[in-house]
Formats: C-alpha cells, structure tokens, sequence
C-alpha cells in the first residue's frame, strides 16, 4: 500500500536537467516508492496521474508552477520527503557564479558585453524567441532546443545570414568553437581538421576518433539536423564550410550528415570542390560517387571519416596552399563505350559539377537524347540500345566514337572530351589505329583550348598492347590515364566551380570562432556548469517562462513584441 | 551526285560483326560513296533508306536474305564495287579450323563433346532457344546475347539451376572462367581474386587493374546486367558466390554491379558474410553501411575495389581457411542514446542480418514501436521524440538505458545486448557508476549465454575518463570496445548467418570452372577467333536463323519443340 503526497509551488521554476536530479534525490529517500518534480503544466500532470503519483489533476496549478509529488510506505516518510525537498535545492551542483544570476538575456549580455555567444536550451516553444532576441543583440546562437518550426529556423538562418551572426541549431547537440565544447562534447586536443555537421553523436564520434589518433579539431561547427533539408537549404553548413575554407588553422574539412536532401548535397559539394582544401564527406545512407573526386575524400562511416581525416591532416601536401582553378573552360563532352565506366564517370562529375546531362537513367543528370546537343555538360553512354540499332557495338566498332568526337570538336561550346578505350579479347584489335588520328583531326581542328582525355582499361597481357595503344593516343596529343577516376579529376580542373576564397573571407561571421569563446547561457544550468568547468568565461541567465508559463499570453506578447520591432525596421528604414 | 546499286541474295547469312566488316571494305573503295551490307529485314531495309543507300524497299526480300547496297558517284564505279563483294568475304580473317563447321549446335557438340560451355551471340530473338537446347545437351551458357525476354531469363536460370549447370547472361559482356576470356575480356595473371559481376566493363576494369597491381584473378563470372533485379533474383550471382566460396584457388571474392533491387542486394550480402572468406562489394549508386562489417570490405568505386582486393589478397590472414560462425544465438537488441550512431551500427547489421526491427526511419528494417517486443533483431534509438516525453535526454540521464537492458536481459529469447556511451562535458557525469551496476544485474539474472557489448565514445580528457570508464564496464562483464564497427562485428558472430560450405560444394556446377576451357560458339565469329587466339579448344557453329529467317515459322517450331520437350518430360516423369 502506498500513500501519496503532494505540493504545489506558485511560480518556481528548474530546467528539466534540475527536475530530474531533484526528482532523484526524493526517490532515493528510504521508504520512498516513487518521486514526481515537474513544471505543473497539464501534459505533466497527466503523467503523474498515469504513473500513481497523483489522485487527479490539480485544478488551479499552472505550467509555472512547481509540483512535488511523493508515493511512500506511509504518511511519516511521504511528509518527511516533501519536507527535505528544499534541502536537496540547497545541496544541488550549481557552478560558479550561483550567486548573483541576471534574470534576463539583456541583463546577461550587460554582464558580459564579450560574450560573442549564447547558447539557448529554454524549452522548444520559448526557444525561436529567445534566439530572435540573441541576434538582435549582434551575437551568435548555439541553439541546443528542439521543437522549434521549420519556418522559425528559416527565418532565424536568414536573418543571421544578413547580420552576420551564425545559427548553429537548433537541435544542435554539440559544437566545439574557439576552442570550447558547447552542449554535448568531448575534450580534444586542438588541431588541423574542421567539422561541419549536421549530426550531434557522429560529430562527437569522429572528434574523439580524429583525438585517438592523434590528430586534434580546428573547430567543430553543428548545424543542427534539419540544415541539409531541402526548406533550410543548408544555410549554416554552407557558411560553415566557407569560414572553415578560409581559416589558416584548418587543412582538413570533414562534413557529415544523416542523408541530406539530394539537391542540398549537391550544392554543399560543389561548395566544398571549390575550397580546394582536402574535405572529407561522410553523408550516412547516401550512394558516395567515388572513394575521391578530385580534393573530395568520400568516407563510408564515422571511424572512416576520422582516419581519413587523420590521415590526410598528416600529409605534407595538405599543409600547402589550397590549389587555385581557374574558371570554366568550355563543356565537356564524355563519350563512353563502356556503360559502367559511363555510369561511374558521370556519378563523379555529378557529384561536385551541379548541371549535367546524360541518356544514362538513375542518375541525377537531365535526361538527353543522345542525338540532342546541350548547353550542359554531358556524358553519353554510346554502348545504349538506342544508339545501336542496326550497328556493332562501339567496343567493337569505335566508328560511333569517332562521329561524335568530331562532332564535339566541331562545337565551339565544348572545351573538354573523355573518352574511354577497353582492350582485350573480343574488343577491336587496334582501337587507337581508329582513335589517334581521330583524336589528331580533333585537336588540329579546333581553334581554341581542347583538351582531350581518354581513359584506358587493358592489361599489357592484352593482344593490342597497353602501353602501345598509349603511346600512340598520347602522340595524337590526347591525355590518357589507366584510371578512371584520374581522367575525371582531369577533366575536373577543366570544368570544375572556380574557388572564390573572397566571399568566405568576407564573412564577417569569422570573428565568431576567434578564441577564446565568451558565453551566456540560457537554459539548462547544466551546460553553463559545462563551460565554467572548461575555464570558459560564462553567464547563466536565471531565465523562467515569460508571463508566467502562460502559453496564450506569451504568445500575444511576443507578437507585440514582433510587431514593435517590424515598426522599428519601418521607422529606421 | 551519287549512284544506287544493290544486290540481294536468297539465304545468305553474315554475322552483325562481318557485316560490319564487310560493309566498311566496300565503303573503302575509292568513289564509293557509303555501303550497306545487312540481312534484309524490313527494319535494315528502312534504315538503309532513310541513309539514301537504298530507293525504296525491295518487294519480296526476306530477314534471311543478304542485302548489299553502295552509292558511288558514277555507274561503273558502283558495280565494279558490288563485283568485288566476293573478294571481301574471301579476304576477311575467319580464324583457325575454318574449314570445316558444323551447321548446328548438336553437331559442334558431337565434334566438341568435351565441351562444358557454349557461348551464344546470335540475335537476341532467337538466343533463348540456343541456350535452351544448350542446357538440354547438359552444357553451361555464355549468353552474349541481349534482347533476351525477362520471362526467359528467369526461366533459363532456373533450368540451368536444376541441372548443375550455369547460365552467364543474357547481356553477358565478359566472363574469365577455367582461365579463358569469353566475349570481351583481358589478358590477366591468374591469381586469388574471384569476380562475380553483373556489369561488364567494370569486371574488366578491375580486373585490369588487379593485373596492374600485380594481383590476378581465379575466376570472373559475368552474370548478366539484369541478374541482380527483382525478378530473377541474382540467380546467377547467389550460385557463382557460393562457388567462389569453397573454390580453394579464390581468397578473395569481389562481387560488382549496378544498383541491385534492395531486396537482392540483402540477400547476396547474407551470402556473402556467410562466405567467411574476405569479399569486396562495390554496387555502384548503392550507399554502404560501413568501410567493412564483418568479412565484407565496401568500395566506392572500381578503382578502390581492386586495390582493397589487391590488399586483401596479398594479406597473410587472408590465405587461412575461413572462420566458422556457429548458428545465431538468440535476438540482438541494440540500444543507443546516439541517433547518428543507433543509424549506423543498424545501417552495419542489416547489410547482412536480414530481418532486423527499428524504431529509426530511413532503414529497411522492419517499423518499431519502440515499447513493442518483437521476435526480430532490434535497434532501438532511445534519444528519438516518443521516448523522451517528460524526461530528459538518455545522454544526460541513463535511466531509460538501464530499464531497457532490464528488460531485454529479462527476455529469454535475447542473446546478445549493444549499447552506446557518450562521454564529455554536457553527457552524464559518470555512466559507468549506473550502467556497470545495470550490466552486471543483466549478466547475473541471465541463466543463458547473453552478452553485452558497448559501443564507448570519448577521450582520456574527458572529465568522465574513457579508460576508467571502460574499464568499470569491463569489470562489469560488459566488453567495450571505442569504435563502433568493431562493437556489431562482435554482435554479428552471433547474429549473423552461418556459414553453410557443403550446400555451395554440392553445386555440381563446380566442375564447369574446372581447367583446360573446351567451347563451342554459336553466333558472332570473332568470340571463336579470340578462344583460338588464347589458345582454347573451340569449335565455331556456323549457324543461321532456324526457317529462314521468317520469324512466324520459327515461333511456330519453337512452339511445336516446346511441346514435344514438355512431352517428353510428362513422359519421363
């Protein structure tokens, strides 16, 4: 048999971190069954009713009120437990700095005008207005919530974005910023690589794998779950990559995600081509185009990104400069024999190459008739049945080839062909008899930069000769590599999105990652504790639900408030 | 201004590579404009219209009639051409053992009766039949051919399977089987390294690039490029792995294809760890659970296949036998308070565990409820929304871990336990204080052969001590391990299919890869000319289309055959 016991308590309020160690300790009483410490809103009230802990709801308690409540083996120990409730208040971990506590964000910033950041973890519902206040204020958000709107994280992105503050969040479980861990994170040492992610326990996992092995974190930017989505269009994560492309203490990117949205994956790929720095992608669940395309390193899982990472960080060349390509030179055109190397080919240049074509299905290209000409790059699988029809397979017959190459010689869009070329039994007995001078007329004919690259599958065991059949292709002025992913990254320096380091270094948001990290906290105690035990200069703000836990007013105000800042921009405009 | 002639004769028959041939030595002659040399079907006879070769088509010519047609800029020049069509077929190089050949596929087996393989290239209308009456002679098939119906395909394949014998194709490019290259295949050192693929020119490609690196291949089965499809199933590419599988000369298995259906991806990658030998799986757009789970090494790309093959195969532990799993022993139940991490490590299991249950979206594993039991594998994500109602997050507050492991050690039908432990600032102060207490109560209350892995996240400067930490779990009974791979490699000798070696023994298809390789070819002589090339015992079927070329008749044949073999086998039975 059980007595229950409870106590409501006006206008006090615990983060949820501090209701639950509260909580604890009553349960721990002797003679105690179960413990209730809640904020009194109905959904929680509910769940003590569920749970034994309460007769009924208690009409009158508000979601700002606090409710204590006790199951015990009788009245002595269920009263006593209320009664040492203050007690366990008292006894709690509060860090330092308990004594004096602003009761406000402005009152915080005040108190600590350095602090560039502040991480907001009040409940979901309170959390997108506290961040709209924080970049009012000019300062960057580490916004820990969740259960914010998608339309709130849109709005808040952009208007960081236009201020030049940075978002990470929200539900951004963890970073690591000018050299200290916000939210959940690890300790590690500082070092080359910088990370971007949009995943709270994988970011933390490659940190402390890149630490095991020695290697250490420039910075390790969250971005919140939802940034790869196709509405929030990686806003954070693409600026991420920016500041990090520039920082003179990263040498190494690594960026990993649950599967982004297709298109947002493509425009972060580019972005991260056009770093020149070596970045290592680890998006879980999503089809890598290639073990590397050109400085994109493609991991297959969290261990794998932190010892590539590692590895690349220790590299001599990663410490040079990022290499500088010019800007496009032309189209490409590729013109593949062979299906699968057409397939892979275009999967790799798809993957930082934004608008491609190709008759090739089950890609990401725009779909091409092979007879079309395009104003996009294009790759052309000349082995498809409808290019076959009444004619040999062009591995056995390169005549297809050389029509096409003389046609994209002729095309004065096109600055780029990739051929490919496979020897062997079956195949024709001396392609580059064909080929060379094929390749020759194309060159001769073309009065502006062509550049011709052929990839070459064979064995110097094959009866036309590896290494003959390259000489004499080459001797024809064509490029030839034995393997494929060589002639893209070729190809790639040719038709590849142009680094412009000059936007990223104009990011005034730069200055966010400078050390050291100054920080007001509002929300859970717990991650201020967190800095304090860091050596971080921090603030905690005592901060309680506005108008007193009432949602209906809450949100009047804070639409006066919107609607007063909306006259302000109006006035000021 | 050019001239027409033509010429047809009656039941003439050319290969589409001769008539290629044959076509392009009279298009050499001078003054000759362009040449057409095909089987007058109505299809060729328009395309040679539409080329302006040929008037108008030519009332009463038949598939099974040859059709040569020039345009030359004058008369003379234009039947001086047609005269010397005669000259061409003389001149053209037809290969060894020309002499003599037999008109049908019984009779190239009466005088080859040591063959085992028959590789057919004749049209795709008529391919199924010959590989048909190939597979009733007890012989193995090379199916070049496309064009080939679905319907037959899976019919062929599961006649060849009742019969021990192989079906490589239809659309089969290439294939190294008993150390010859059939269709289109290069020269390369035999060696460790088996290929199974449904794509041609990337077996080739790896291959070549295994021979480059000084590696070499056992084997190459080529299986045709619909072969791993939802409708047949990977027929062909489950038979050729379990081959490979107990084939003493193979270490390593490398299996390569285009997007297989999920579902046969599944089954061939349960295969493939039942294997036990080292195999590398590159399935081109597919996204891989991990660099490698268990014995199978994930590629991105044709390159990275051949040099983790290369690397595998030249590894000393890979000469040993494989190791032997025993059957399961009981459920898994994955509980992880990392969403990134639970997504992973099922990601890593259901590569090769089929029938796994989750609470994660975006997996093929089976809908949890996370509340629900089930007789399936499970991973549960603890962080996810519905679990965290009214308490806080489990990497703040283990509670819910701890009541899930209670749980699950509580069920008799649970074997093996993989947990997750975050550590570092914001992560509970000390896990091991609660979780160790919990592990050791599971291991006690457990009078079965339960394990507990964990999956431990953090650095030794992380307040919580990652060594102390682990060792406390350590002490506990748990085994822990820092990467996370390594911790459901060890839950999948438990989990994961058992090796079964004497089902793949029994395949008496076995003997099909059995050196010296005897064939007799049916189709395009060139692949004749290429097995006399390499050496190979071969004879060349000069075959036509059955009734002339008229495909009405041969349906009819073919219909009245079918009923007779149906006929005879009610007969038999």
């Amino acid at each position: 048999m059980s007595v229950l016991r409870h106590r409501l308590e006006r206008g006090r309020y615990f983060d949820s971190v501090v209701l639950m160690q509260l909580q604890r300790g009553l349960a721990a009483i002797d003679g105690v069954h179960e413990a209730g410490v809640v904020m009194a809103t109905p959904a929680n009230q509910e769940l003590l009713v569920a749970g034994g802990l309460l007769a009924s709801p208690l009409a009158g308690a508000r979601g700002d009120d606090l409710l204590i409540a006790v199951s015990a083996s009788n009245t002595r120990i269920a009263e006593t437990a209320l009664a040492r409730f203050e007690a366990l208040v008292a006894a709690r971990p509060t860090g330092a700095g308990a004594a004096y506590r602003p009761r406000s964000l402005r009152a915080g910033l005040a108190r600590l005008p350095a602090a560039r950041w502040v991480l907001v973890s009040v409940p979901g519902r309170y959390a997108a207005e506290v961040a709209r206040q924080v970049l009012g204020a000019g300062r960057n958000v580490f916004l820990y919530s969740d259960n914010v709107s998608l339309e709130d994280e849109v709005e808040l992105k952009r208007t960081a974005a236009a201020r030049g503050l940075l978002v990470l969040g929200p539900d951004c479980g963890t970073s690591i910023v000018a050299g200290a861990g916000l939210g959940f994170a690890n300790r590690v040492r500082s070092g080359p690589v910088g990370l971007v992610g949009a995943s709270g326990t994988g970011l933390q996992a490659i940190a402390s794998r890149l630490h095991a092995l020695g290697s250490g974190i420039s910075q390790a930017i969250g971005t919140g779950g939802r940034d790869l989505s196709a509405e929030v269009g990686g806003a954070t994560a693409l600026r991420a990559l920016g500041l990090l492309g520039v920082d003179a203490g990263t040498r190494v990117v690594v960026v990993v995600s649950k599967p982004p949205h297709p298109r947002v994956a493509a425009d972060l790929l580019a972005r991260t081509h056009a770093l020149g720095k070596p970045v290592v992608v680890q998006f879980q669940g999503w089809a890598p185009p290639g073990r590397r395309v050109a400085n994109l390193h493609f991991a297959a899982d969290l261990e794998d990104a932190a010892r590539l990472a590692a590895g690349l960080a220790a590299a001599p060349e990663a410490a040079g400069a990022a290499p500088r390509r010019p800007p496009a030179r032309g189209l490409l055109r590729g013109l593949f024999s062979g299906g699968t190397l057409a397939s892979e080919a275009l999967s790799r240049l798809e993957a930082v190459v934004p608008a491609m074509a190709s008759n090739l299905a089950g890609h990401r290209a725009q779909k091409l008739a092979a007879a079309q000409s395009t104003g996009a790059h294009a790759v052309l699988d000349l082995g498809a049945d409808e290019l076959t029809v009444g004619r040999p397979h062009p591995m056995l017959d390169p005549e297809l080839v050389v029509e096409h190459l003389a046609r994209a010689a002729r095309d004065p869009g096109v600055g780029s062909i990739l051929l490919d070329v496979v020897l062997g039994d079956g195949a024709h007995p001396d392609p580059a008899a064909v080929l060379a001078p094929a390749v020759e007329r194309a060159l001769a004919g073309a009065a502006r930069d062509l550049e011709i690259a052929v990839a070459l599958v064979g064995t110097d065991e094959d009866p036309q000769d590896l290494a003959e059949q390259k000489a004499r292709l080459e001797a024809a002025g064509a490029r030839v590599y034995t393997e494929l992913g060589a002639a893209v990254d070729r190809i790639l320096e040719r038709v590849g999105a142009a680094a412009d380091p000059a936007a990223a270094a104009a990011d005034p948001a730069a200055a966010a990652l400078e050390a050291p990290l100054v920080a007001v906290n509002v929300g859970l105690e717990l991650f201020h504790k967190s800095l304090v035990d860091q050596g971080v200069e921090s603030v905690h703000v005592d901060w309680r639900p506005p108008a007193g836990g009432n949602e209906r007013l809450a949100a009047i105000l804070a639409r006066l408030d919107g609607a007063a800042r909306a006259a302000a921009v109006e006035g000021g405009g």
